[in-house]
């Protein structure tokens, strides 16, 4: 035994709120290795109570009975429990339970990204007011632990853009489509059939979850706070399996980037489908796995890769949470972020960043079609990267351009007069592309 | 200003012994991010007194004269210094003064790899007897923050595997080699020319820097004391253009990869060349880059990417850990790992590893070579996967293997014994597959 094993050992009561997938996971977790976190940690974890909608119901985990309870203030007024693990998701009540937690001066681990997109000014000031911790690793990425490595191992840097594949559940449609040359449709019904998808999948790809954990990334990263509703959001409904062979025929892998820039006190935050060259190493992060993409000025670039989902991974970053919440004291209860409203630094937010293009057309096959296209891509100082030009046949036939770093709105204003032209038959799909 | 702010801020007094390149680094980037630094993380750190060689010496950043000192002692001695940052590199005498540092009750942060691997159990016990830290962040994968992830991330799991890419030299020639089609001399050269290798490579072809870090990261992975000796090394300067190209064929990239693997008390821990395949994550880790591939039991596969060299991006890590080295206090102050000898636990080393294996003969162009190859393999429960034989020619013709999963023992048996076949010219090279 160490100097300092056995004296200095902390017992440490903990309260679930909520036992669903996640929450079983980190009870399994905190059972097998309880004596293992005792002895490397010096904290003994007991969870004495669980918050449940029906006790009697069957479980398919081992949970004492008497442990179980269907009134949240069995937990929030304990004054035996200090750290609450929150796994209910969705607002309500999750939001009223999380800040009655914090004002009884217990320290809250979460992994709901979206009560915290929405309503973490109130929790970091409820934290702060009782002296206790907020952690929310799991809410990002699930198991990859980017929330601490922003907060304590890049102080050293100012971080000037975040890429990240931040939802598995495109990530594995993209994925399929991409090595298997499927449609959205019958990727997304394997997605649901393997439970990577929801029933109702809709927040998955659409782009709202990802939006959520950009908003907590970006906000921690350039210490401000980037609301959800400065994020600029695409889900990938409309990327055809032509899409993704083109794009591989081109050199690039097609994923649901989340993407924050800043430059002085302009940032940009957006989530869209972008094509990445193929020796990027996001391009790399196939199937369900998630990354985030870190450029500081001082590490340079910096990846993340790991599982953003699933009960095992996230109780792991859970666990870790709860460990830091037993470790902390004092100031350093609570993540070095400072969003009070009086902190919020004023930043504007750039809708007209600027990005490569993949734009997939069908044209007549007629002479002269690519230089009128040419033509209007020059007045709008959008220049071209390279060119595919396939086929011959009377009702159209493919052209797909790629474009050097373009603006936004020029761009789209470009598209509007190119659809406009005769021998265009349409306007397939405009991707972006990070170059 | 906070709640907290102000008041419970600490000023720190921290010492340099030594201020070469990476010393300069992280000076400048304290300089640089000292306010944020005060303001974020609530410590004010100041450099106050920096050992060097010849105080007279010019230097190529702006540090007042009167804090340089070519007395160590002005340093380990001085009592209002509590964190001393070694940058001298090497064993002497660099050994002396992180132990006379942490008895003289100071924390030490160092990026000295070779210094840890053989004299961290030394340090490890001096730090808990006085009370203070020992932080080494930078010395594995520069600016990757692996080491504060293992500790303060991972406490919910029982790694079962790592895998890194751990020295930037090799991974630079290797990367050359393959996307050029050149040869290690040629490639040694031209890092060596970009200053990625030094004028002496030895440390690092040969393995040896990836073997002092692989014993940092494995002694912390599996939470005892993984000896250097203990660790297989073997370096790239027998890879070939040739591997290089046929392993590409097949589907491969080619690493020096450091693996370590535990599976109940047996532990495998070795440094080599090896092909992995190109869908692996680590396969797109190119250029001088680095990169740790890790497996454990709830977080699954986790990989972090990023410089593992350079002033910067060890700055970094050394600026996180000199703020961490602030913030702890108590039992926290050191890691939570316990290699006090009598707490070194048993293990055993495997050393007749199974591994996949790349077999390249050069064989004379006759009927029969293959089948009697193939039977030797057969004898000794080599299994073969896949095989290249290519061209005609009356001095011999390539002929490449790509085995299963066999003993490395038996495999080396079936080369002696392939060796021996009058039809084989040359065993050309034998080199390991991550599979």
């Amino acid at each position: 035994m160490g100097l300092f094993g056995g004296n200095g050992m902390v017992k440490v009561n903990i309260g679930f709120l909520g036992c669903g997938n996640i929450g079983s996971g980190v009870y399994k977790i905190l059972g097998e290795n309880r004596d293992r976190i005792k002895s490397n940690d010096n904290v003994d974890l007991n969870i004495t109570r669980v918050l449940v909608r029906d006790i009697n119901k069957k479980r398919n985990i081992d949970i004492k009975q008497d442990i179980l309870t269907d009134n949240p203030m069995d937990i929030i007024n304990d004054d035996s429990i200090s750290v609450v693990a929150e796994f209910m998701g969705g607002i309500d009540p999750a939001r009223e339970y999380i800040l009655a937690a914090l004002n009884n001066k217990k320290s809250v681990v979460t992994a709901n990204k979206e009560v915290l997109a929405r309503y973490w000014h109130e929790f970091n000031e409820a934290a702060k007011q009782n002296g206790v911790g907020l952690y929310y690793e799991a809410s990002v990425a699930g198991g990859i632990p980017i929330i601490k490595v922003m907060h304590e191992s890049l102080q050293a840097n100012n971080i000037k853009e975040i890429l990240g594949i931040i939802n598995g559940t495109t990530n594995f449609i993209l994925t399929k489509m991409e090595e298997e040359g499927i449609d959205f449709k019958v990727a997304l019904t394997e997605a649901q059939r393997l439970g990577y998808a929801e029933p109702d999948p809709t927040a998955d790809i659409e782009g709202y979850d990802a939006m959520y954990k950009l908003s907590i990334l970006s906000s921690i990263a350039f210490n401000t706070r980037i609301h959800i509703d400065d994020i600029y959001r695409e889900g990938i409904t409309k990327i055809t399996a032509e899409d993704t062979y083109y794009g591989r025929e081109l050199g690039y892998a097609l994923k649901l980037l989340a993407i924050a820039r800043k430059e002085g006190d302009i940032i940009e935050a957006r989530v869209h489908p972008a094509f990445i060259p193929i020796k990027h190493p996001l391009a790399s992060v196939r199937d369900s796995y998630n990354a985030v993409y870190i450029q500081g000025d001082s590490v340079g670039s910096l990846m993340l890769y790991g599982r953003g989902a699933g009960d095992m991974p996230t109780g792991s970053a859970i666990v870790s949470d709860i460990i830091t919440a037993c470790h902390r004291t004092g100031r350093h209860k609570y993540m070095p972020f400072n969003n009070q409203e009086s902190e919020i630094k004023q930043v504007q937010f750039n809708k007209d960043w600027k990005t490569g293009f993949f734009v997939r057309l069908t044209v007549k096959d007629k002479p002269g079609v690519l230089a009128h296209i040419a033509g209007i891509f020059g007045k709008y100082s959008v220049s071209i990267e390279s060119v595919i030009q396939k086929g011959r046949g009377d009702r159209g036939v493919p052209l797909i351009f790629v474009t050097h770093k373009a603006g936004e709105l020029s761009m789209k204003k470009a598209i509007k007069e190119v659809e406009l032209i005769n021998d265009v038959v349409r306007v397939e799909n405009l991707i972006r592309v990070h170059q």
